[in-house]
């Protein structure tokens, strides 16, 4: 990872990344420029590296695939990325300009195109049931986009439901990731089964961290300004606290969720509610709670360094400020 | 095929339907919906339908893999509809409201990207050789958008630079439908290529019918306005034609071309341009020219009922008037 500990999977995190560039070579160089202001864009990695360490932890020696799987998951993360962009409209992404932005939207929608191509050519490599998983992860990625702007604004939205979204746009994802990793690594069913699991686990508390650093984040630090999900009435754990913690803010927060178009100053007054409700506290509380089932998980998993390393990277992804 | 002559492959062709139909139900319903809307559109099936009928022409008997392999392709073609129409921004398409206009434009890029998932997860199951082909096809469309964007208004394209375009959009596509169709037929290694370079030159025909029709096409018969391509600035082979006609024509015709945010009564004066210059003919003989390389190239191919309905395609492709 770029930013955070190192882990012990720099080696191949660098051949992932030789493997994106191959990949997105282009005639159109214009396309090959885009795709790789989009993967260089120092991403955290999170994917990759938990595809390389569910390998390695199960005894995974063939660097080459998981290598490609890691690739894979990380080129259809970075197409998701620029579709998304040009969704929500979002300027920022990882301090720099979004690529839509810089290139236009129909440049950066092609490009997105071009790179779910680039990833699903190197993913159709592999066995049918990891190219079923891999296209299984596509589908739940396209599916949350979905999912979650039907409950854009929705106030009455359940624990459930958001706990639903971050399965799909984030948990597996990162579950398929590992699990394929581990089944490459030759890991048995169990170990499989619970690096799958660690997966879900520790993409959730991913997904509530990410959900905190969008209210209390340093704009200099994540890369983007905060109250992005409150500006596009994307219902977070932190909202649905604030939202239920029984005090008077309900009627003041709700109404500002229910307005479009919202201005800064509506913004800001609406994430100084979260904060004052104590919502980032409870939600540090769930983080740290699937971050505990993350670690619980590796139970499952032979003992060893990289297994430690999984532990280790599960702390950090609850701690992380960026 | 819906409109024009009905080939031997209508059983074949509903179970193409069958399979689009189960791979794109979603619990999103909505997902569902925009698929069907676009696949349900009335499309000629060219692409499936001569995936078919190479397969049969060649001998093929196990129809189910030679349907996954038509329903794959319909499905990235589909997909590029729906992509392409926002961003070309075509109000109507096969004659209904653009998928984009009727369900937004995010929800419509989402469910471009769902389409291209749900054809790599059947594509994906084929032999690596046949994974890499279909990748390269989806790669030779995203690079075509950027290409034909890139020579978007530029009075200087070659006929050669057009016909690139052409390969890359519509000739690949319908040519790599062909090719695997063949290799699943088992058919003969002369026969693979014969069949690749039937579907080259039938795709390249079919693409000039497509720049006639937007000159003098019927609106109520294909679907959608006339000039279309006249208001993106696509240089189709009619504008080439007209601008090198020698006549004076070539300045009005330049500046109404470069000009951007084209109102009607100057694409009208445009294609009146276009019409005059006798493009029109000249394109026609164009046509003509690749349906005959296409029948041409099926004398590589065993005699028989569907390499006959093969040469029937290429005459229909260049006469069709929708």
């Amino acid at each position: 990872m770029t930013s955070g500990p190192v882990f012990d999977v720099e080696k191949e995190l660098s051949l992932v990344e030789e493997c994106i560039q191959q990949a997105i070579r282009s005639d159109e160089s214009l396309l090959t420029d885009i795709a790789r202001y989009v993967v260089g864009a120092g991403g955290k990695r999170i994917r990759p590296t938990v595809a390389l360490l569910a390998n390695k932890a199960v005894g995974g020696k063939n660097v080459a695939r998981a290598v490609q799987i890691a690739a894979t998951i990380e080129l259809i993360h970075s197409a998701t990325l620029l579709h998304d962009d040009i969704n929500d409209g979002g300027a920022l992404r990882r301090g720099k300009e979004a690529a839509y932005k810089k290139y236009g939207v129909q440049n950066a929608l092609v490009a997105g195109d071009f790179m779910f191509v680039k990833a699903f050519a190197i993913g159709g490599t592999f066995e049918p049931d990891i190219v079923d998983l891999t296209a299984r992860v596509c589908t739940s990625l396209a599916e949350a986009e979905i999912v979650q702007k039907r409950h854009s604004g929705n106030l009455s939205i359940t624990r459930d439901e958001y706990l639903d979204i971050v399965r799909r746009k984030t948990a597996l994802p990162i579950s398929a990731g590992a699990r394929i990793g581990a089944i490459l690594g030759g890991g048995t069913p169990e170990e499989v089964e619970a690096l799958a699991s660690y997966g879900l686990h520790v993409g959730t508390a991913f997904q509530i961290v990410d959900d905190i650093l969008d209210v209390v984040g340093d704009p200099a630090v994540i890369g983007k300004p905060v109250g992005t999900d409150l500006k596009e009435g994307n219902m977070t754990l932190l909202v649905l606290h604030a939202l239920n913690d029984g005090s008077e803010r309900r009627a003041e927060l709700s109404s500002i969720i229910r307005q479009s178009g919202k201005a800064d100053p509506l913004i800001s007054r609406g994430l100084a509610l979260i904060r004052e409700s104590g919502a980032v506290e409870r939600a540090r509380v769930d983080a740290e709670h699937y971050g505990f089932l993350a670690r619980e998980a590796l139970d499952g998993v032979r003992p060893g360094p990289y297994r430690d390393q999984l532990s280790r990277l599960a702390d950090f992804v609850v701690r992380r400020n960026t």
